[in-house]
């Protein structure tokens, strides 16, 4: 099975009574970024496109603005008991001139000094961060497109059909044709791989592009989207209040429920015609 | 509407054309938890709850092991452009005694310094902090109440019905009676707040209950579980292979694909019968 997804033994529950079977999970594990040699997060990922997972996550903290910014991407000596390279410890190295991140990463987005904690300070934060501005971009959509973006994203989710529990995130031009789509336990790191995949391709600004993901739109989703210059992010599931507004911020065409040939459009929807 | 949810207009694209209407959102907003006033973590969340939220992340942080280990819990002066309050900077004063938390909490669950950064870590740090263990708690539990949980708990649901689009969590009895429920934009925040409510309650180790979950089972909803003595987690969906892992290890039945009549038990079965 690999380091994708585990078989284990499971009591299957059902009207017909109990038995023992075998299941497919999806695998989970940590994995360590550090930045020139310096641990900067851990976040729980499905193991894969370590290397994309990492740039997308520094591009879209604004740290990265292209592919020639990272040196070298590496996976650090961390072993286990049994002396196996984990693979658990990615480390970048970053071009000269490339501003490493700060350390109280989290809280760049969130906080600014203008005012208190609040939702307009977050907005305020994409603002000053982003090097791209999707606000400008031409792409047009038609519903029909969209409308097949869900079935053509599931399509490429080669993991969620023998576990059923990975979030998914692909990105596809305006004519529905799929770039890339990358799977995780985790949702923003589906993101972080699609972006970091781009941004690899040297496809950063994604003008253009229609990022789709499984779930719902929460402000960190369309944060990622605004700074990889994504014009336009469809979501399956509901938007949270504040991913509306930094959508409409930020000039970002924002698309939820979509579910068949109904949507719901958010923000920017002459975009969607 | 409050600041649970917010109205938005919509663009409404279907088979039969488009119209504007009004969407309900779930709020979502920044909250910042400082502990003895030092800045510690900032979330995303639905405000309301967020004194429990804050208990309960504290809790299954390893930092609470008691209600009486906080004095108080209180919001701090945080004021927007318009000099109002935004009630997103809590901060808890910690009773006499009580350790303050590292300021790298997120890394404490993923390593240890024994071996490398892997699954085999996380499950010793969560061995290594845990306070209490589920392991030996004789909660029996018929799958006709388990069954019947997912609705219980949708039920509870008061803003997903008016905005689709919040994970819930609740706490129930072996008989499947409701204790409380929760919903959030974020999962491990929903998680959060019932079990900070149970702590409020003096009901920690909360011996004899059951989490229902409204998503998916990752290693940090079982981490939880466990540092709050539940002894049963069941989930809608799937879990990773490292819940299962962790579950096993930390004596907590995981019930997972929760679905009508059916349901996978990947570990400590016999509390299922």
């Amino acid at each position: 099975m690999g380091r994708l997804s585990v078989r284990r033994p499971v009591v299957r529950i059902g009207p017909d009574g109990r038995r023992r079977t075998l299941d497919t999970l999806a695998a989970e594990e940590p994995l360590e970024l550090r930045v020139d040699g310096k641990p900067l997060s851990v976040t729980m990922r499905t193991p894969g496109h370590d290397v994309e997972l990492a740039h997308g996550f520094l591009l879209t903290e604004g740290v990265l603005g292209s592919a020639s910014d990272v040196l070298t991407a590496r996976y650090c000596d961390s072993f286990d008991d049994d002396g196996r390279n984990t693979y658990n410890v990615l480390d970048i190295a970053l071009a000269a001139g490339v501003e490493p991140p700060d350390a109280s990463l989290e809280r760049n987005f969130y906080t600014t000094s203008s005012c208190g904690v609040c939702g307009k300070a977050s907005l305020d934060a994409v603002r000053l961060k982003t090097r791209f501005s999707p606000a400008a971009d031409p792409l047009v959509v038609t519903p029909a497109v969209l409308s097949a973006l869900p079935d053509a994203l599931r399509g490429a989710q080669k993991l969620f059909d023998s576990t059923g529990g990975l979030h998914g995130a692909g990105l596809f031009t305006a004519d529905g044709e799929l770039l890339v789509a990358r799977e995780d336990v985790g949702r923003h790191n589906a993101v972080d791989k699609v972006l970091g995949w781009a941004l690899l391709q040297d496809r950063v600004p994604a003008a253009g592009t229609v990022l789709m993901v499984s779930g719902r739109a929460s402000f960190e989703l369309v944060q990622k989207a605004v700074m990889a210059g994504v014009p336009l992010l469809s979501a399956v599931s509901a938007p949270s209040s504040l991913a509306v507004e930094l959508a409409q911020d930020a000039g970002v065409t924002l698309v939820g429920f979509l579910r068949g040939e109904t949507m719901n459009v958010y923000s920017h929807d002459a975009r969607v015609t």
